[in-house]
């Protein structure tokens, strides 16, 4: 479909935005007033696409347009609009299943590669408020069911298999975003390339150890084939502390564009895992000794419960109604079988867990030594003091990548981030 | 395509397909003479469809049609024609993988879901000669051939995660032949299910037992869960005896109408499982003790041979030109890399193994008290006889699906099937 029309495609400035928004009455009602009283500015900090807060009269909108290569690194590197297309289908598939949970989609228009949605106001993207070590209240219940309803909703457990099968065709052509993420994530960091970097020169030689370094390939190696080959359900693919907005009271999942069908441990890794930095980071944003333990305390303690209640949630959701094709409860008749189920849905989850501790690590190290890092280390303004923090955060994520069958309960984890809260890695230069 | 043009669909009866074929040149040169003069025989013995010779003064043709219904149970039973398209593309797939091991695809024509094929003669049903104690001299190397090259050239240790990605998709319609087997094989033989049938009643203890026995319903459970959602590579899907025809020169292997995305095991484990049932329905048609011992010695060293000579050819596939994203060799630089790379192929292979024991163990117990079976055990025409073989194939499949770990290795099968060779079960009735 965009194929088809792709010459129609334009990149929407200001004055072209505002004309075509004027063109649609739902939107302009939203709005209000006249179109050249909106207020139109682009914000768009993400490393993709343009994003525009378009503000009237009587009420706001985003808009978000994909642009036809990555934005962080320009024109030299293509990237397919049809990611705005696949981000449509997850959004809506996401807001059936977890509703109120994601954006409001207003419009869609394929040709451009544009999304209206609703303006999530007074919403902060979360990373920036774990920076300023902002507890939110509402962020374990509210992440952990879109999390659990998303992901089981789409899995075989749910789902017929031929259900299952449309769906994942549905999806397979987004395979220009998982590259994305099979080259950034699962390869770069582990060899030398040309858009790596971390805090140098004090990382150095970890960096050089890790690319020496065999049984992390090798573990990282089979996480990547995980992510090629086993398509569980529809993962978001991208969920970190940067694609959730946040209020004291509400919890906001965007950026879907990396959906597909995918592990379902890689969405849960990629929470613990930004907690985790968040965690580590935290030591380098003291103004004083100690003065951010109640919200590290608090971080931990989220750690554990994301783990916790995504796994009673979507237990929950598997005891009331396994209707999909794997595990048919006819095999599973009477007071035995029924424990004998119960029995294997734990170890389905200690699978599960052991997937999710899996790519926890690998999206940390990503952070560190790739391309994209995240805030929560860069605004460490001290390099070593940063790199400090950064090589805690990956001596916990290698074992976690190469141990991974060490940490049998989510405890094991944030047990292990603690006993590193304060240890002093030899650093480089 | 199909469903565009579904109303054209027509079955062929001699007459039609007679002018059918007259209006195809290249066909109509190859049989040569008349159309009036060719000799059409109905020669279909398999569940699904029909299967037409035609012999003409030149040469001769099989011509395969799909029916809109399961033939083995009639009208009552829709399938959907497009299989005829999914066989026609993995029969195209395969051709260019693995030359000269499927037969020649001559024409298609997909709103009549009709393929025309080689005639392969004077190939038999390898099954068939197995009965009749006939070894094959070449069927070591040529399966193992095939199913190396079209199982390695289709995974993502030789295709790009995007290739795979389209690969996949274009298969994900062949939901309705997938159902065939995630309902017969890994769910109807362990519950009470109208098709099931069993040599009765001399295996209805067993057949009882077997739909109580919680740790074989999760294990078998858990490989229809891997049937549905590890799309490793394009796998024939239905890889027995009775799809590969034989001369002792030269092996075919036909009907990939099951063919999709799946996991490599299925197809390995059910070259295993029938060479298995062959070896354990030997002793049923002896006519006198040990008449058959050089065969069953020959079924026994194949077994060991088709997984060795598979692993080694696939090993070596990959070895050669592992240039799919996984396992990146620029992870795996310089000596040390490429042993640790080398150890993680043998890791990869031993976990291979134990997923084709456990998918071996499924295709055996399906045979025995699901809804096809097979003429290894069925033309045994003393029925206790028969339930003896079937109950020896019944307790090794067993121990393979539920211990699957204590197989090793190939020969730890073998010994355990020889074990097995001449124990007496207790049979009911």
């Amino acid at each position: 479909m965009t194929g088809d029309r792709a010459g129609d495609y334009r990149i929407l400035h200001e004055a072209d935005l505002r004309d075509y928004l004027a063109g649609l009455p739902d939107i302009a009602a939203l709005l209000g007033g006249e179109a050249s009283s909106w207020a139109i500015t682009e914000v768009g900090d993400g490393n993709l696409n343009l994003v525009f807060i378009v503000k009237g009269a009587s009420g706001g909108i985003a808009v978000k347009q994909a642009l036809p290569y990555v934005r962080l690194v320009g024109e030299s590197w293509p990237l397919p609009l049809s990611r705005a297309h696949y981000e449509y289908l997850a959004l809506s598939k996401q807001a059936q299943l977890a509703p109120g949970l994601v954006p409001a989609v207003l419009h869609h228009n394929e040709v451009l590669a544009l999304t209206v949605m609703e303006l999530l106001e007074p919403h902060i993207i979360m990373r920036r408020g774990l920076v300023a070590a902002t507890r939110y209240p509402r962020f374990v219940e509210d992440i952990t069911t879109f999390m659990a309803r998303t992901l089981f909703f789409t899995s075989d457990l749910a789902l017929s298999a031929a259900e299952k099968k449309e769906a994942i065709a549905a999806f397979a052509g987004n395979h220009a975003l998982c590259k994305i993420t099979e080259d950034l994530i699962f390869t770069d960091p582990y060899r030398i390339a040309e858009q790596n970097r971390w805090t140098a020169p004090h990382l150095d030689g970890l960096a050089a150890s890790l690319r020496e370094d065999l049984e992390l390939h090798v573990a990282v190696s089979r996480l990547k084939l995980k992510f090629m080959a086993n398509p569980e359900a529809l993962i978001h693919g991208d969920l970190h502390t940067g694609s959730i907005m946040v209020t004291d009271s509400q919890t906001r999942v965007i950026d879907p564009e990396f959906a597909f069908y995918g592990p379902v441990g890689f969405d849960v890794g990629a929470v613990l895992a930004n907690l985790l930095m968040a965690y580590f980071a935290s030591a380098g944003h003291e103004r004083a000794p100690g003065d951010r333990a109640a919200f590290e305390a608090w971080v931990l303690e989220t750690v554990e419960q994301v783990w916790t209640e995504f796994a009673r949630k979507f237990l929950d959701l598997w005891r009331a109604g396994g209707t999909g094709d794997a595990y048919p409860v006819s095999l599973f008749a009477g007071e035995q079988g029924a424990a004998r189920l119960e029995a294997e849905r734990q170890s389905y989850m200690q699978r599960l867990f052991a997937d999710t501790v899996g790519f926890a690590a690998a999206k940390i190290i990503r952070r560190i030594f790739g391309l994209a890092h995240n805030i929560d280390f860069e605004l460490i303004e001290d390099p070593r003091t940063r790199a400090v923090s950064e090589a805690r955060a990956v001596r916990l994520a290698r074992a976690m990548m190469v141990e991974t069958a060490s940490f049998r309960i989510i405890a094991d984890v944030t047990n292990a981030a603690r006993k590193l809260r304060d240890w002093m890695p030899e650093l480089s230069g």
